[in-house]
């Protein structure tokens, strides 16, 4: 193999597909990037067998081939290559790999390409468009409400659902569930599967283009793939019924609040203080009349006690949450003021941005004497 | 006690002492800071045996009175809390301390104040003043060449001295030194003595005005004082016998090279990625003509080479050093143009900044076949 490319073209590349390079290991060849010529392009490829991450870039092909290169030197190398072009070429005597770039010089040992498992893309009818940003916000919005223990691997997924014209991603561990949908074009297929969040986050963290692009996302029985600007993804599944969220969702309230966002997380992660270091991180709010007052107490540090101002209409409620589930949730929310939906102290409640019904977190109280 | 203080100042003087506070300590009263009125101030202490920090500011005195509470808790807290004022009084009935700002109420257990070891000022008359902006460049540019491994004590601390109108800074790992000395008004007194370094290191991150302002040394047998704006930092002394850094730097040189800083890291870095894992980092240098030639060869991974252009005088010479110990230097230096002297292969050799003859740093060669 011979070629010439553009170094900021391949740094691009490597810091792509470098997100699948696998670090623990006993099988060397996936500590490597493939790296392979196909009609008058570059293809790099990376995989654990979680994820397999392949992006393909412009270059001029001298002559056509496969390599392996260790991934962890190759990204610290090509980021700090000097010149503005990248030759990497085979030494066909000792099996070498040469790569030189302005004044520096690199000969690397290489893997055995012809271990590397190379990525198949799914062949399959199932497809459907969704735009970058948007896939993006649903991540973002609901991804950080999964499970992170896996001895239950559902609650480790994203629920990722298409109807008429929306798409839907729903992330529980099952003490709270985050919803949120986005208007898309009319897809002719059904989509319904249970993306690992892992895969999502990478997903999220690579769509970063200013303008809009199509993602074209597919999937089979147990893979789904996402492409779009030369990079693409593939990702297992994760197999089971993940729990009907329309059943979880509660539709009638006897207290409803409203408060300003900012005013309200300040306070609560004022009065989570004390109780972090808890088992349940658990801090108790009172509403009633026009005041929310939120209070902690840990017998080895001490109390907290906040109250600030909030629009309540209904019963007067006292209730207690983990503090971390309200933290995480205002965190997202874009809107200034928001709403709090509650029935009982022991029953699940609601947070929402006003004035928006695609945006929904549920969240269950912890029980208290 | 009762006190009303500003939440900004309040918070300034808690993240100064907070580098003191212990984090794993057998006795649970150094976790805390001490807070006590005296003169119509308030000081703050903090102290792990180790380092021991007092910071005094304004406040309204309304009860006199001592106070010990959680470092951890009261360092979150404050930068948190929403008001403008903090009012912090003693309960007691029950022996908690009560912290109110704007909409916010802690209650926090206290710890026993008469346990609490205060910080006792040296009395001594000598003392000598630096500027801060001095002080901090003399720490800045030596401190790093310390030893890290306690064996050799001696070597983790830095050698500060003053001469009749000098004052200067010296580390070394015995493998490297680095050396610094800056002018300063004559002082009466003659400074010799040895510092903890990572106590220098939290002295350089607390000089932080924007004009310089005095810092007042002083010294006993076995400690050391800086004192400025209202706040006190003690420290123990290493004690022994530091090497004469006159002998080691040496004078004749019969290779003289100058080359731009930029170029010459940016290739010992990458060069550098290759011996990086080996047992001793090392790189190889070649001097000749009008050029540098530096290599890495790591037998799992495989070579690197670059060459770049310097101004060699003498000599040709090939020598190999730690390839960190070159770059934490180059880091250092804020001359574009660098010299670096050499004799032979195994003798030590010097880095500096062109035309200043303040700041030497000499390094011994590693020995190659």
């Amino acid at each position: 193999m011979k070629i010439i490319c553009d170094k900021n073209l391949l740094n691009f590349a490597v810091q792509t597909v470098q997100k699948a390079v696998a670090t623990k290991t006993p099988m060397p060849i996936l500590t490597g990037i493939y790296i392979t010529t196909k009609n008058n392009q570059v293809e790099l490829e990376a995989t654990d067998y979680e994820i397999g991450i392949t992006c393909t870039i412009d270059a001029q092909i001298i002559e056509n081939g496969s390599i392996v290169i260790s991934g962890k030197y190759l990204q610290e190398m090509v980021r700090r290559l000097p010149g503005e072009t990248v030759n990497i070429e085979t030494n066909q005597e000792d099996k070498t790999i040469l790569i030189t770039s302005g004044t520096a010089q690199f000969n690397l040992l290489s893997l055995p390409s012809e271990e590397f498992p190379v990525i198949q893309r799914l062949k399959t009818e199932n497809k459907i468009l969704v735009k970058d940003n948007i896939l993006r916000e649903l991540i973002k919005k609901t991804i950080f409400a999964c499970a992170t223990d896996e001895s239950r691997p559902i609650f480790t997924g994203g629920l990722m659902e298409t109807r008429a014209n929306d798409i839907r991603l729903i992330a529980t561990n099952t003490h709270r569930l985050a919803f949120k949908k986005n208007e898309i074009a009319l897809q002719s297929k059904k989509l319904q599967i249970i993306i690992p969040s892992k895969i999502l986050q990478e997903v999220a963290k690579l769509l970063t283009s200013d303008v809009p692009i199509d993602v074209e996302i597919t999937w089979t029985q147990n893979q789904v793939a996402f492409s779009f600007d030369g990079v693409y993804i593939l990702s297992r599944l994760i197999e089971g019924q993940f729990p009907d969220y329309n059943k979880v969702i509660p539709n009638d309230f006897s207290t409803e609040i409203t408060v300003d966002k900012q005013l309200f997380l300040a306070a609560v992660e004022r009065v989570a203080l004390l109780s972090r270091d808890g088992d349940y991180n658990i801090i108790k709010f009172l509403f009633k009349d026009e005041s929310i007052m939120i209070t902690s107490n840990n017998p080895e540090i001490g109390k907290a006690c906040e109250i600030i101002p909030g629009n309540i209409s209904g019963k007067e409620l006292e209730i207690a949450f983990n503090a971390k589930y309200i933290t995480d949730i205002l965190k997202n929310l874009d809107s200034d003021i928001i709403s709090i939906s509650l029935n009982t102290s022991l029953s699940p409640g609601c947070i929402k941005p006003i004035d928006d019904e695609t945006y929904i977190y549920v969240i269950t109280p912890v029980r208290i004497n």
